[in-house]
């Protein structure tokens, strides 16, 4: 066989990146900057689980220390994976397979089992949040091309998470801006998530 | 004064385009591709509300041709743009004032008073409309470089808008693809309205 300067074709395939997502109901801030806990909601269980799907995400998990709450989460989960709702919507079903309630981060840290120095951990808010280190879009894209490196992406409900508790995390999102000249950031978390997974995930 | 060669300097500001974005509750298909009016929900307004305010559309128009469907729109405005709801949350006020119920497509175009000649009329759905003109992203966002051309873009609910109704349209978009291999295109029309408006009019 002839020897040819050609070299080796480069794979062209890209591989899905790895990514988990986590919606926080505690520590959050209400419209008085209090503290609370905040109820899980049906549609947050359902938009964000098919936004995920969509997207390739491997887990979506729903943070809240109290167990009342997490037995809702699994009341709406059987009834669509076991229950009727799989029979009348088997595509409900599909989305619903990778969703969890937990109590806290840590513990769906440890159940996604992605080793902690190869995964980002990222929150996200609608304003830059003080001594927390911020990501780009483009930034978080390029790290998740290095060999094994996965992301594990932290949304709030209500008014978002305290400061305190992101400044525990890897680093937070750049926000997603309004429209000049109002800058209008009150997203739903539901549009959230759909839009930061598009930019991060998303054929561009 | 010295004559020189450098030109006038080119206005680098973008307008912000004219958009217009309607929910059509009829006519829809269900699970069996049976025609039927689906039901406005609350999270519908809100989600899709907040979304349109965070990226400058100009009206949102929900499309419902039973009475007291627009009734119920009218309760849920009036209580967040005048009642106990305006004090409790002033930025859904905010997001809720460009919000409308119609009971028509031809209805609400005439109420945002864009001209016909100077908008693409463009529907959205999961999957290729056979029949219709599918326009991309990217044709669209070069369209909305001409003077005075606007976007009025229609999304259906429930199984999507049935083909007839879109191909009664200057084109539709694009589908939103699901990761590989599944190809998963189930979002919540919360979701895909967020998605949309995020690469049509998001700062990339």
């Amino acid at each position: 066989m002839m020897k040819s300067k050609v070299k080796e074709p480069t794979p062209t395939a890209i591989a899905v990146p790895k990514v988990a997502l986590a919606l926080v109901h505690y520590p959050i801030m209400d419209r008085e900057k209090k503290v609370v806990a905040t109820n899980i909601t049906n549609f947050d269980i359902h938009d964000i689980a098919r936004a995920c799907t969509v997207y390739g995400v491997e887990r979506y998990y729903l943070v809240h220390p109290i167990q009342e709450q997490q037995m809702f989460v699994d009341r709406v989960l059987d009834h669509w994976r076991v229950g009727q709702g799989a029979k009348f919507n088997p595509y409900r079903k599909t989305a619903l397979e990778q969703v969890k309630p937990v109590k806290t981060l840590e513990e769906a840290m440890k159940d996604w089992g992605h080793p902690r120095e190869k995964t980002l951990f990222i929150g996200t808010h609608a304003r830059p949040v003080g001594g927390a280190r911020e990501y780009s879009l483009a930034e978080i894209r390029e790290r998740l091309k290095e060999p094994e490196m996965a992301l594990f992406l932290i949304f709030g409900t209500g008014f978002g998470m305290t400061d305190e508790y992101m400044k525990s995390m890897d680093g937070v999102l750049e926000s997603i801006r309004g429209a000049p000249p109002r800058d209008y950031r009150h997203l739903s978390v539901r549009s959230a998530v759909s839009i930061y997974l598009d930019r991060i995930l998303g054929p561009w």
